[in-house]
């Protein structure tokens, strides 16, 4: 048997890691670290950071894990991401199989929370789904939803009211007749610039917790154009960015 | 001017809390500690204990903050936690300007994360409103949903998936046509027990990070009399309980 901690690590502040996580990461004896290419190595540095700060046996092993490219979105989403998570079960297998001798103890670093938005936790159901003895444990961590709300002050509730937490893709078909308050996360086009702003107010957030930290808020009608334009400056500067935002029907 | 830290602590698991929020602890000239009461002696337990654990200058000073009675339920919901707000609002400021010298800072441990159904934010803008000059500090902290998910290690969204994030209140009313993922906080009336079960699945948990954790999962149609079982056993041990689930309709 082999076992796998997956640790929520904060979506960029080293400081939001849960004495939990700093203990978990410490328990392991290979580090796996997703690789999804340049795009992402300020993510990747923020990685060795926390590992270099945190893990106190200096002699911890990091193994890259190469992700396969994934398809081009079709009409058929979930079908691409099935085959894409598919072939990133049968990376992880490989590299647990060759990495980890029986009884050994991995660890997968997610950003944010491994509950919200990331795919770690269905991958290890389809890779012991494969077959390969694995136990694994799951470790919370803080998300970029919750940075976005502690820098902004606010709740993302309304008095006894509901959060629909959904992805960019969705919200482009209009903000719910039936929502108050809607976060937006994966929103790599912008839905809420297409919006119908009347009436609506948002709080949005790039590159959360980090020192490139980016927060605007406001009535959308008079701050979606700023925040289009800060987002593809910061875009440009950085050469990536992560952005997330919460939006509210005005009382 | 007085500056208050606004503390996520986590929903019961002291190793949850963040190295943030430890240096916050640890920046406080008093500890603002709301007292609801004997129902949740065992919150205060907790609590102290995190204090008692984290905060190293030995000498730090606490204050309870008496929480007025909430009035009963009515049909006017909101007009209800207005008036229960503005009271608390007026116990926090006669504190703050009793206890907090001019410069000095106070901390509010908030279970949880203080952006998910919690009052905290509001009520400080309500203090601030009141003309006390005063600045304030959010750190986030782990929930009990996100617990939920860990132990049960389970994403809360479907690939690409909304997730709706709701109060039992509300999904008396039923489970929502047009979401999969939905999450019940603030539960007192077991709605999933009145739900049509037919094609949802529930991830429930109880007390979740403490040493009291209960965890069942399964079809709803099949698990539901047993959580409503276990919830009153553990009620009527206890003297109180916090609980949270996630339904999901089946694929």
């Amino acid at each position: 048997m082999r076992n796998i901690l997956i640790i929520g690590i904060g979506s960029g502040n080293p400081e939001h890691l849960t004495l939990e996580a700093i203990a978990a990461l410490n328990r392991a004896d290979v580090l796996f670290i997703p690789d999804k290419g340049t795009e992402k190595a300020a993510l990747r540095h923020l990685r060795e950071e926390i590992c270099a700060r945190f893990i106190r046996l200096r002699s911890y092993r990091s193994v890259p894990v190469p992700i396969p490219a994934r398809a081009p979105a079709s009409e058929d989403y979930r079908g691409v991401i099935d085959g894409w998570h598919a072939r990133i079960a049968g990376s992880y297998r490989a590299l647990f199989e060759a990495e980890l001798a029986e009884g050994q103890t991995g660890a997968l670093l997610v950003w944010g929370d491994p509950a919200l938005y990331d795919s770690t936790l269905r991958i290890m159901e389809r890779v012991a789904a494969t077959g390969l003895p694995l136990d694994w444990q799951v470790y919370p961590g803080i998300s970029s939803v919750q940075v976005l709300a502690a820098r902004h002050r606010i709740a993302l509730n309304t008095i006894g009211g509901p959060i629909l937490i959904t992805t960019g893709r969705r919200l482009a078909a209009g903000f719910p007749a039936d929502q108050d308050s809607v976060v937006a996360m994966l929103d790599g086009e912008q839905a809420f610039a297409r919006l119908d702003p009347e009436g609506l107010d948002i709080w949005w957030g790039a590159y959360l917790g980090t020192a490139d930290e980016l927060l605007i808020a406001g009535p959308l009608a008079e701050v979606s154009q700023e925040i289009v334009a800060e987002r593809a400056a910061a875009r440009e500067r950085h050469g990536w960015i992560m952005d997330t935002y919460l939006l509210r029907r005005r009382a």
